[in-house]
């Protein structure tokens, strides 16, 4: 079984307070404003079980009232809910025509459980072959700086499990996206992300338009 | 990387009510009465973290507030909660010398999220191999006739999202479970489980009786 590329599928990937939520919105405001159908979600989450599975993700352990996941448990329960995201979520919203706008989606398993958590990469993509089985069209990657990205996340307040890891954790998870990107060029555009909100989300913009020309 | 074999790690398998807790109680007294330390647990659940994920898994899907799980995220949730449990539970429990006996354990996942959900044998193996990695030294099956099972159990009330499932569903639980044991007859011992709860009991424990003699 080897991935099917989904054209209408848009993935937003970046580590901490890359300012996915900003551009996320700029890129729908683009393609309600052409006339498209869009559905706006994320990961982990985008349906109510997948957001129950969120829920057991991301709170803190001493505040969950269980125990924080191993990273096995931790990589299984990301794709449990991306394997509940696309077939309730996803699938359905592309087959009547609609775009999807995802924040976050496999390449961040790679990234965060893989290469950061020492996950086996090429059991993650056995994960990915198995239970998700599509890849999108365009994958926007928003680069920041480790130390730009945290200061930026954790002046919002409210950090949870793994946005409270050390900053190696993140130096991986940027390189991991980085080499991703230098993989899958064509697929995966980076986007400065130290810029100030309006112009990444411009820079977004613009990808994204150039894209869907191409596709028509 | 291959299974391995943990002598002390006795699990119990079975369709719905073929008599688990019955034989449980009965192994863990025998083994107490012969000077063991037993832990005794059960799938999925046997963390405080598994058991919230049991809880998204068992729920039917009308009381739980969220849609049931896709086939393939009910696989990847059983395989969730048993990384932790193997984890969290069993192999702590093992290192100090413990036995641990488990109501279900990996084998269930072959009968019920493969050969009765259509899951894919290979990709369960691999899950086993990637996030389980141990194998149980005995595993009784407690084998009935789907009706007779389904009776008792619907009798006691309660039926969970799973136990809701048609009888061809369990008819296909059973025949793998069988399967297995014909594939493992070293490992997984049959217990006819028609027969009253006491004599299924003892059974039961003559088998982990005389495989705890011949360990020594």
């Amino acid at each position: 079984m080897t991935l099917q590329v989904r054209p209408r599928l848009v993935t937003l990937e970046g580590g901490e307070g890359a300012g996915k939520s900003t551009v996320l919105e700029a890129l729908r405001d683009a393609l309600v404003a052409a006339g498209e159908e869009v559905v706006c979600t994320r990961e982990p989450g985008g349906t109510p079980l997948a957001e129950r599975i969120r829920g057991l993700l991301l709170e803190p352990a001493g505040a969950a009232g269980h125990e924080a996941p191993a990273p096995e448990t931790e990589l299984l329960l990301m794709f449990a809910a991306r394997a509940q995201h696309v077939r309730g979520t996803i699938e359905p919203a592309l087959a009547r025509g609609a775009w999807v706008i995802s924040d976050r989606f496999t390449d961040a398993s790679f990234a965060y459980q893989g290469a950061a958590r020492g996950g086996d990469p090429r059991f993650i993509a056995e994960l990915e072959r198995n239970v998700v089985g599509i890849t999108p069209g365009l994958t926007l990657l928003l680069d920041v700086p480790v130390a730009v990205g945290l200061e930026r996340a954790r002046g919002r307040g409210g950090v949870d499990r793994i946005e409270s890891e050390a900053d190696e954790f993140f130096e991986s998870v940027r390189e991991a996206y980085l080499g991703r990107a230098q993989a899958e060029p064509d697929r995966i555009r980076v986007v400065d992300a130290r810029q100030p909100a309006g112009t990444v989300a411009t820079q977004a913009v613009a990808l994204l338009r150039a894209y869907r020309e191409a596709l028509r």
